[in-house]
Formats: C-alpha cells, structure tokens, sequence
C-alpha cells in the first residue's frame, strides 16, 4: 500500500502554488505558477531518484528503469494545470499519485521488468487555450504540433510563446514514445461514486464532446434612443441560443449534457445594445449518436436565433472528442486490483476529458477514479477524503505492478 | 450663423484624442484621454476669450462675461466624454457647438447683459463609473459627492481618484453656480428626425430609466460530469432574465424600452457551468406609470428565475431619473429659432438620459437635437452631417442670444 500522508502533503504542498482566491487553485496552464509548478515536481521526481523527458510540446515524461532494456515503458499520470477557479486535486491527484507510486515502490525495493513512466501533459483544462487535452491530442497525432502552439488565449497570447516564456520547450519529438500502457487516475467530477458509496471509479468508456464558440453580430445601438424595432441585439441571441443548448441537452436525456462556460459581449457598456457576443458552447454524450444529434440542434437553434434577429452568426468548432472505449484488459487489471484491496467499487463512464481519452487511440489505456465531495469540481471548494486519494493511488500501485511485471 | 467649418474642424480635432477602433472614439470619462481632451477645450475657450472655473466634481465652466454684473448667467454646454466604442458627437457637438456660439458671438462683437458661460459635465456615460450623468446630478442635489467619488469602474479604481490622478479636481462647491437658463445641443441617438425629415428636434421631454444590477450566484462545477439535474447555473439565469427583460419592454409598447448591455460571467472557463454572472438592465419610458411598472415586472421575474433554478439572486439599482419635462418657455424659444432660421423642425422626446436632465430640476432648462444617420449611437460609427450641426449649433446660438438678451 502507499503511504497515504506523503501522497497527501505533496498534495497540499503542491496546492500553494498558484493558489486561488477562495481555497482552490489557479494555476493556469503555461503561467509563471504552471512554470513554479513544474519545477516542484522535477524535483520530486529526480528525488525519487527518475530521469527527465520533455517533448517540444512541454510533456514531462519521469523514468524509472525497468529490467528489460527492450520493454516498452508502462505509463501513469495526468495534468498538473487547473482551471482559473479549480480545485486542488483535478488532475494533481493523477500525477502526485503516480509519483507516490513510484515513491512505494522504491521504499519496497521493488523492480519491474518494463520500465515506469510518471507523466504531467500540458495544457489540460483547456481553460487558458481551447482545446482540451491539447498536448496529449498532439501526441497521439489528433492536432498538429502547428495548429497546437498557435492557440491563442482570450488576451491573444499564443501557446508557442507562452511554452517558451516559461522554458520548458523540449527537445523531444512529440509523440516518439511507445508505451506498453498508460493508467490516468482521476478524481471523477461527478456524483455518482459517492452516491453509490463506491470508493473506486473502474472507468470503462469516456463520454464525447463538441466545443462550439459562437459569434453573433448585431449592432452597437444606443439602450435608450433606439426603438425596440430596431435593434439587432446580439446579446438577446446568445440569451436565446444558451436557453436552446439547456433544452436540447434536456431533451436527451439521460446520458447528455449541454451549458454555456464562456461568454464575452461587446462593447460590454450598460447603455449600448451589445453589437457582438462570442460565446462558447460545451455538449457532451457518452452516446455517438446523441452527440451528433445534438451539434447538429445547437447550430440549426443558434441560426434559427440568428435568423429571426437579424444577427450574423458563424460557429467554430474548438474541441471535440468521440465516446472513448477504454482498453477491456487494462480495465480488468483496474477491476481486479480494487477487489483484491477489498475497495467498493464500480465500472463508470468519464463525464469528463482526459488525456487518457486521447492517448487511448495509439496505447492501451484506462483510467482509475475516485469520488469527490459532492461531485463538485471546476470549483475552488472541490474536495476529496485523503482515504479516497489513498484508495485510487493503491489501485494505481497495483495495476501497474501487474502490468509492469515486477 | 455660426461657422460650420470651424466647428467641423473642431470637432474633428477632438475625435483625435482617445480614437476608437473603427473611426469613432474612446475617451472614457477620467482616462488620459479625457484630460488631454479637457485640455483642449480648455485652451480653446481661452483662445475665445473665456475665463475657466473648475468644481470639485471635475465640471468645467467658460464665461464670457456679460454687461450686467448682477445677471445669471445663461449656460450651454455637454460632456466630451465617451463610450468605450463611442461616436464622435454624442455629447461632443453640445460642447463644441456651445464653444462655435461663442466664437461667432465674438467674430459678430455681439455682448449680452447675461454672461454666457460653457459647460464640460464630467461622466455623463455612465460607463466607467454607474450611473450615467454622474457629475451634474451631483451639481443638482441628487448624488452626495462622496457617493459620486466613491463610484468604482469595473477595475475596483475609485471616480475620486481618477479624477485626482488625471488633475481635474477644481475648488469650486458643485452647484454652487445659479444658473438663468441652461441649453443642451446634442444629437438624437435615435432614427425619428432623419425618419421625418427634419433638421431641428425641439425637445419637450426626456424619457425616464431604470438601471438594475442583478447578481446571480449559482455553483462553479463541471460542463461534463456534473449532471443535468444538479447544475445551478447562473449563466442560465442570466439568459432567461435576459430574455425576460426583452418581452417586458415588448409588452408596453409603444414608449418603453428595455435591454441587457453588461455581463460578467464568472469564472468564464469553457468547460465550467458559471457560478456567478452580474449584469446590467437597462429599461426606459417617457411614461411613468409604465416606467413604474416594468421595474416591478424586471424584478419579479429575475427573482422567479432565480427561484426556478436555485440561484442566489441579488438587485442593485445603479442609476435612475424620472421622465423629465423641459422648460416651456425655453422650449418656446428653441421652436421660434428653428422657425426663424427656416429648419424643418419637430417636438421630441429624448429617448437617452442627459446631463440637462438633472440641471432641468435646478434651473429653466431644455434641449434641442440634430439628427444622426441611422438613428445610431454609442456606436463608433455614429455620424452627422455638417449641416445638421451647423443647423442646430445655429439654432443654439440664436436662442441662447434671445434669452441672454443682445
Ligand atoms: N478532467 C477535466 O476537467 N478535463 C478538462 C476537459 C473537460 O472539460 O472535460
Ligand atoms: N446621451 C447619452 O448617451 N447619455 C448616456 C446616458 C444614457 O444612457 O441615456
């Protein structure tokens, strides 16, 4: 078992670093704190006495060696980048608790024949610079190394330069490793482990997604002076259009959701009629089929809105993903890890992203769950038990031992 | 007749100083911009004779003396500041008309027994610091100065220090100054004149307005795995207010008019449903009854959204005047200039709020307007003609001629 107080310090201590403003996180991918970040867990890891990899896109890549020079690598982590208000452990508990793995099996004086691999990948929350999972995506040959570093945040700042500014462009091709495996344990941003009183999330599929950014354009008009009649009134479409994405994710249900994160009207003034809105649209479905069902609603409602107020109307795809079906072997690893600990658990589907729904496509891979209060997340106040933490971190330890060969 | 090119020099000169993006302007109230601005006007009234005072609200006060020291003066005057993406006359051509009048006045040798004296009102916008007309209705008694100082832009920075660190703090008591009649020139911001094809809008009335400030608080947590059913989604809330808003103003019409210009979402991340979203309505009627009545429908239905969704939902007013009727004898005297000069004319109601608003409760007061193309406003492609502002600044200075008695 790993020691449970270290996994959690490292936790806390980690949390310093770009802390948020009510107890959470902000530590926003390719800031100064992701740079202050990184740097903490290099020198984790090299403590831990494992050897740095770092891909031109950032990924940061941890080895411990295995006995069998020819053995492809087993791979475990996530992402140490949060959301501008998120929490302490989406994504931090994959990576701290592989390195806490690590940190086990050297106390334990054990070797494996394959190779260990402790992973960060770069701009996960897709927050900062849409898409999601950018850097894992570039990995597994989904984006272009281009398209990737030419994402511009909402100030107009490009991720290339971002990566430069705070130094950790890498010199390794993006993608070149080979793996035999790659486990992600996760904190499940959703309600249903702690409802069923479940310990262990065993993640069996990942629901897809569209990310949609919608610009309207209508007319900066003047509030008071311009007659109801002859406004084109941007704002009141995007009103509209985000009511239709809550009705049409309600109309598939169970199994989709629909919300509107994002939201920058223009010129933003109390009395101006607002003459542009870009606005962002997030619909997800574990099902193929709803999730093409629904784009395809979401962009005839928002030009049917667009239409009947006059508005111009263009709409970006900027992130997507089909339902993920995760590798069945790794998953029975996972499945038989938690029963032989003796951990509740039960087979779930991620409601969310992850790089392992990306890295998915070129290796066998799965992930780990563990519940999190309330099934709050993408919140400052999320929060997890550290037996939680400690329960997905042994179930790690143990599918990778299995995998690794020890 | 005044000078028209001169006064289009002017006030091209003027739309040099905080340039907008789009060939209109952004000088804001209490930028750099605004102070270089108030500079030039400064060493144009100067230039023409004028001699400056100064309020400790930052409202400037040119006289030209008259022949009768124990006359009131007659004041003409608006404000040089801005929208964010604003035109190159709203407020501007009152200002710079007001200085024409007194160009010509000098270029005729013309003395009146009342002085005359032209007025630059601070934050008549309303859109860095709520609510609009900030500083003349501190000089008519309705704001308290240390509520007026106190006024924050989105930013957190104080009216009070802004208008310290731009150097525009004089040591006259607002309101200090009695007035004899004060005259607004400005330009509609509405389509009714060009519409009906006249050049002179005699202004009778103003219509009256309600600026609410609803804060809606919900819970941050993820677009992906949070539920349908457990979202408490202020953004949601935002966009049924939103509409709400649009029906309420649909359903008195004629004469009432309503809109949302200002959203904040909180933390506006892609992929999290908006715990938090303040914004801004903005409804408006000549009438009042129905000004009444449409703020108690604004603020049922933002509290039964609320209650719908399980929002959090606070309200703040941030700016409010009643319809307002001008003077009517200085109302006759605008009519009988127009009609002199041989301008197609017509009585009007003033759809935007104005700094003779709040003066009109403190002294005889009224306006007259000019048309601008399309009715557009707050707009930085709001755009007059020559001869529209030659014919009102004509009108203006013929009426302040009869009332401060050649
Ligand atoms: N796990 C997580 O929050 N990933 C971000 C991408 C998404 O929104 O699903
Ligand atoms: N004239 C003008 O645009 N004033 C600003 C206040 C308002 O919104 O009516």
């Amino acid at each position: 078992r790993i020691n449970p107080a270290r996994l959690w310090d490292s936790l806390m201590d980690m949390a310093k670093i770009g802390p948020g403003i009510a107890g959470g996180c902000n530590r926003q991918t390719l800031t100064d704190a992701d740079g202050e970040g990184r740097h903490l867990f290099k020198r984790w890891c090299e403590a831990a006495g494992m050897t740095m990899g770092v891909d031109t896109m950032g990924n940061m890549f941890f080895t411990r060696p295995g006995t069998d020079p020819e053995a492809l690598p087993v791979y475990m982590g996530s992402h140490l980048d949060t959301q501008p208000t998120g929490g302490k452990y989406d994504g931090v508990l994959g990576v701290l608790g592989a390195l806490e793995v690590v940190r086990t099996m050297n106390d334990m004086g054990v070797t494996t024949r394959h190779p260990i691999v402790v992973t960060n990948w770069t701009n996960e929350e897709g927050a900062r610079f849409a898409p999601a999972m950018l850097a894992s995506g570039v990995f597994a040959g989904i984006h272009t190394e281009d398209y990737a570093k030419s994402r511009l945040d909402p100030e107009g700042k490009a991720f290339g330069d971002e990566l430069a500014r705070i130094g950790w462009v890498g010199d390794e091709v993006v993608g070149a490793r080979k793996m035999k495996a790659m486990f992600e344990l996760h904190i499940e941003q959703g309600p249903i482990l702690e409802a069923e009183g479940k310990t262990i999330g065993v993640v069996t599929h990942g629901q897809g997604l569209w990310w949609l950014e919608i610009t309207l354009t209508g007319k900066d008009a003047h509030t008071g002076s311009t007659p109801m009649n002859m406004r084109v009134n941007a704002g009141l479409g995007m009103a509209r259009i985000t009511e239709r994405v809550h009705q049409i994710a309600m109309s598939h249900q169970p199994n989709a959701v629909g919300a509107v994160g994002q939201v920058f009207v223009h010129p933003n003034s109390r009395n101006v009629i607002p003459g542009k809105v870009v606005f962002t649209v997030d619909i997800r479905s574990p099902e193929q089929a709803k999730l093409d069902a629904m784009r395809a609603e979401v962009e005839r409602a928002a030009h049917a809105v667009a239409a009947e107020l006059g508005l111009g109307c263009s709409i970006e795809p900027v992130g997507h993903f089909d339902p993920v079906t995760f590798n069945p072997d790794l998953v029975r690893v996972v499945r038989g890890a938690a029963e032989k600990l003796g951990y509740a658990h039960m087979d779930i589907v991620s409601g969310a992203g992850h790089d392992a729904c990306w890295i998915n496509r070129v290796a066998p891979t799965t992930m780990i769950m563990c519940p999190c209060v309330d099934g709050l997340s993408h919140n400052e106040a999320e929060e997890i038990s550290p037996e939680w933490a400690a329960a997905g971190t042994d179930v790690l330890l143990h599918a990778v031992l299995e995998v690794a060969e020890v």
